[in-house]
């Protein structure tokens, strides 16, 4: 008899007769699931087991108040059941890039909280459904959750993007912590010149041996868009919607994280996703991308940049002197400004001031949607006359990132004007249509 | 002949015959307007005409391509061309707190730009509709666009609501700039405590001398909130959709600008807007509000305020001592973290030694939407451990405003936390169903 399930799991399955394989029905909750059981994988703990349900996705669920029945011995054949991760002539070369995050994580459920665990293989176990879609191979950079990475691990990213699209991969995937991914997405934009092939970020916000978790959708529509998608940007993907039917494609240098906890935190400011992913296809929202070139890929790494730039809000009542005393230590300020793009007026003198010693200040704006227009009010056209660079309909955040690349390339404040206020990576010029604004009470 | 229209459009409408009050029709870029010809306001320049539509809403048009004709000498009776401002007895007195933004201005058609008018009963020019809801006055604070207001002019406001309450207004209209009025809003949450009528902010994206101006729906809804509704808090009264059907009442510490330009740029963050209001009606989509109470107001002003306090958003590469050269300067700190309301860990000995030197430091989450949870990370146990102090599900902005307001009241750190995570006007503790996330592509 073969059961991996162990502890209080393992006593009632095989109380039961139940094997790994077998086919089950499970009663919690007034729910009703019947599937395969999935041998327990390393990860998970002596509460959960796992099926894998007839429309092919897995679920955990916790035992404790379930009814669990044995429906049948008959077992698929041996060799679907965990796909080997052989290498298959018709599929394309996919490697993932793991650098930590909830993806790579699972609950420690002693104390309740989130630990990384250590072998990202672990993902496959539970995602068999990827063998069927990439050939792959790890690359563990590092293991961080995103709230700690800095620019130098965007390097890191970026040259091992690099390497692996010039060495033959189709698309990369690059597994990632949610907290500051679309920052790196943006920095990849920036960094990976005449990209030819998709990159794609990938993340979940509840850790794969969790019932609730997003992880499986998002490497499988993923997976789907590294492999398969004509994309060729630093995009990610994520849930397009709080349950698991579909993810969205999203610009990196349009993304942001807009919610704490959901599946569908992520969201495109300004402009659509670029396609809609589900278990089985890629269904493209917009002809408006960069197009993926067939053959060896001649991306370029372009990974200059200078982290001195500093990302400031506006509030009513800043003090003068705030920037100033901002503006000797870094070498660039993005402010977010209100409104159209202002700062109140006694700033303005300051900012004049900080631009004259060279040090560039771009305006955004803390609404996020829209654009900048600093020729509308007296504010913006005084904001304007101080040197400040509109940023147009850069997200703060894309602009921070923006202004990190610009100065790693030039000091002269034109230039770092005329390169900040050039689309790079599509980070400028989004046409606003009145259905790029998500206002759900109407 | 009685036409108040002078220059181009007055050469026009003379050769015409046409007098003010008349019934014309313009035809221009293939749309067909009739109503009456309202007599041209001063703040009005000679190349457009207003007329009446038959619903009610007064439009602007440019003549330059335009058709115009004369439909009928019809008037309607001299005494309801301008409603005259006197009092009347069944209606309920809401002053006018006037303190500049886009709602008190014009366009200067020289040079495109807005410009602050200089006299704010011009208003009631333009929306004669206001005499039959309110008895009014105005009130002018002071006359600045938003961005340039500070906690001081807030506790101005805070102080002229209150007179006015306890004076024996039925409730209060402020006509606000947009870029901050958020800020404020939140501000009079806190320092009118005990508040018994509503308090409105209303301002416009568009002036009120463009044809697609926001302005007259916002007046009349927030006029209707002030007079009629029985919600008794700080609230923000705009556009609640694209176009000109209906505003929405969102509750100040709810509200964020999320648009830079769009008429429904103002957006309750996880809650539903309390009420939605059309020309003619209130109509609320929640019981949960603060009532109003009939009889002489009890309010009280509670206008102690410390504006030392900053606003942080973090970032990828944000330096070591960035946040101790802040706590130098500032009496408190609110970050916005990422994710969950996180820092980067090399960032929280510092943080430590900022809340040991008895700096407090509040978490709130760059996200906007969701709540700050810093149980379910190892950063975020750290934070706590560190003493960081959880800022729940507030707004970064609401967050900022409540620091100062605890900070005008008490020294010891203590205290500032137990008040910081004490709900007082409702921005703790909302119950963050599905719908309150507002992705549009599903």
């Amino acid at each position: 008899m073969t059961l991996h399930y162990r502890g209080r799991v393992g006593n009632v399955l095989s109380s039961l007769g139940i094997e790994d394989y077998d086919r089950i029905r499970v009663i919690k909750d007034e729910e009703v699931y019947e599937g395969i059981l999935i041998p327990r994988p390393e990860i998970l703990d002596d509460e959960h087991l796992i099926i894998k349900l007839d429309n092919g996705y897995n679920i955990g669920i916790n035992i404790e108040g379930a009814k669990i029945e044995l429906i049948s011995k008959e077992k698929p054949s041996r060799e679907k059941k965990i796909p080997e991760l052989k290498y298959k002539e018709d599929l394309p070369f996919v490697p993932l890039i793991v650098t930590g995050g909830t993806i790579t994580s699972k609950v420690d459920y002693s104390t309740g909280a989130v630990i990384t665990h250590e072998k990202p293989e672990e993902l496959l176990d539970i995602v068999p459904e990827l063998a069927n879609i990439i050939n792959t191979k790890y690359i563990t950079l590092f293991s961080e959750f995103s709230e700690n990475l800095t620019p130098s691990h965007w390097k890191l990213i970026a040259r091992a993007v690099y390497e692996q699209l010039r060495g033959g991969a189709d698309g990369v995937l690059i597994a990632h912590g949610t907290d500051t991914m679309h920052y790196t997405a943006a920095a990849l934009s920036f960094m990976l010149r005449n990209l030819d092939k998709p990159v794609v970020l990938v993340g979940s916000q509840r850790s794969i041996d969790r019932p609730s978790t997003d992880a499986v959708l998002n490497l499988i529509a993923a997976a789907r868009v590294a492999a398969e998608s004509p994309i060729a940007e630093s995009v990610i993907v994520m849930h397009g919607g709080p349950s698991d039917e579909y993810a969205h494609v999203i610009r990196g240098v349009r993304a942001r994280k807009m919610h704490t906890s959901r599946r569908d935190a992520f969201q495109p400011i300004n402009e659509p996703p670029i396609a809609r992913v589900t278990y089985d296809d890629v269904k493209l929202l917009t002809e408006n991308f960069r197009r993926r070139k067939e053959g060896p890929s001649e991306v370029e790494l372009d990974d200059a940049l200078d982290p001195n730039v500093a990302l400031v809000q506006i509030w009513p009542g800043i003090p003068n002197g705030y920037l100033s005393t901002l503006a000797e230590r870094f070498k660039g300020l993005v402010l977010a400004g209100t409104g159209l793009g202002h700062t109140p007026r006694y700033l303005i003198p300051e900012i004049a001031e900080i631009v004259r010693d060279g040090v560039p200040v771009v305006i955004t704006s803390q609404c996020l949607f829209g654009r900048v227009n600093l020729n509308v009010y007296e504010t913006g056209r005084r904001l304007l006359m101080a040197g400040a660079i509109s940023g147009e309909d850069m997200l703060p955040e894309v602009a921070l990132v923006k202004l990190m690349y610009v100065l790693g390339h030039t000091d002269d404040l034109e230039e770092v004007r005329k390169m900040m206020k050039e689309d790079m990576a599509g980070e400028i010029g989004a046409h606003l249509g009145l259905n790029v604004f998500p206002p759900c009470w109407r």
